[in-house]
């Protein structure tokens, strides 16, 4: 399950459009689909690990910006109500026993009634800013995925789950870093600003050009490697706490909902 | 228990020395204590009920901005580390089956094992910037608590808890009130902005003369009342999803944290 299928008008489809795509079949990282339009990490856990999580997403909320969560056994959400949860995200990750057991297009036949899904704020939402800032985005340029990495800081656990903290990371032109900044932390339903600024040494577990989810990137002359807190950060904790089951979308391959970006910039939950 | 003492130092007093006069039995309303400090109210429920208040508290970020979680029994919080939850606010409500049952300045004796407690942000908290922003506050001019109203809106419900808003009221000149929605906008850990301005009769359930928790407090001409969500929706909740057991501050008596306001703006949790 390595097809990467790439879309010249992907920028400009509805969320429905795209969705209808993925659950057809099309498999694609989904960075600078639908501009405008909120991503979304996908988390599902048992409901007597729900609280669990929850408890950390709520000790640790810039890799995990909970925008959503669904009731026990529902695969909707109000975040895009039309959209199925087992079928709408390019890929998913079925994890057994805190192990990865495989990758899928579907997750229809996983899916189960006690499982609890959690909808995480993603960098790709603060990438619209980002590019309305003008700074340039080396892995869209490069045509990969963008580049993440688990982290040498741990996140303060809740209950039974303890995780180290997983990044983002965007090769940025030094002048613009301070741009980069102030304008990611409005978004702070989609990680805010970063968590680290150059020097890849002390945040970083290994090789900047060897990152554990995602693709290699190449620096331009005067890039300064920038850091966000990343949703994938939940994935490494299902690894570190050894949930029983979940279900997660794969690295990079997010569900595109109906709300606009701007709804990430403040908060526009509840009453 | 309804003696109100007045502190004319209580402003200046620091956060530590504010909770020991509580842990000794001071009974006072805290609006204007410990100046810059951040003030909490408290819900502690049974680990039972710990997933479906988090739940509707995520789904409800306006009256319940989660600013710490304590794990199961403890009585202690990060926000203040050398407190003791069960004798350092000015004053507790106990609840029994989904009625308030007592209301003691100790709840030692009420603890159990099995407590998670919740700290929900405060409006004391953007009293400060208001105060900053030079907008009188009629509650502390005329020494009475800020009045508190049970609305017709329904919060979002989650899990087995649902709850109608409860709202604070401030009247604030007709001058000062596009101010007032600004400067309290930055505070999100600390209710934001309004959830309503003006108007009461589309709001409220009864009169504005009548709150249900608080003070009545005095208009000045060309006075207009100005709604912010409050963290006593909690207490609502217990009462209309019949709560089996929570201990809760007592409106208006929250405990006085050693985190600076500014911790309010934005969020400061976690990595």
């Amino acid at each position: 399950m390595t097809t990467t299928q790439r879309f010249d008008q992907s920028e400009s489809l509805h969320p429905s459009e795209a969705r209808k795509l993925f659950r057809q079949g099309t498999i694609a990282p989904t960075s600078g689909w639908s501009a405008g339009f909120t991503q979304t990490n996908l988390i599902s856990l048992p409901r007597d690990w729900a609280y669990d999580f929850l408890l950390f997403a709520q000790r640790n909320p810039k890799p995990c910006p909970v925008l959503d969560i669904s009731d026990e056994g529902s695969y909707t959400t109000t975040l895009a109500p039309d959209a199925d949860l087992r079928t709408d995200y390019p890929a998913y990750r079925i994890w057994r026993n805190g192990q990865l057991a495989e990758e899928v297009g579907d997750a229809t036949e996983f899916w189960r009634d006690d499982l609890v899904s959690f909808h995480i704020g993603c960098s790709f939402t603060f990438e619209t800013v980002l590019v309305e800032a003008g700074i340039p985005l080396r892995h869209r340029e490069q045509g990969v995925n963008v580049p993440m990495y688990t982290t040498q800081r741990q996140c303060r656990p809740g209950g039974r789950i303890s995780s180290p903290l997983v990044v983002s990371m965007r090769p940025v032109p030094a002048s613009m870093v301070a741009e980069a900044v102030t304008a990611s932390n409005t978004m702070t339903g989609a990680h805010g600003a970063p968590v680290h600024v150059g020097d890849p040494g002390s945040l970083l577990i290994d090789d900047i050009d060897r990152p554990q989810f995602g693709d290699r990137v190449t620096f331009h002359d005067g890039d300064v490697p920038v850091f966000w807190a990343c949703g994938v950060t939940p994935q490494a904790a299902i690894l570190a706490s050894g949930v029983p089951f979940a279900i997660t979308h794969a690295p990079g391959h997010m569900l595109i909902t109906d709300q606009p970006d701007r709804h990430v910039a403040g908060d526009h939950r509840g009453v």
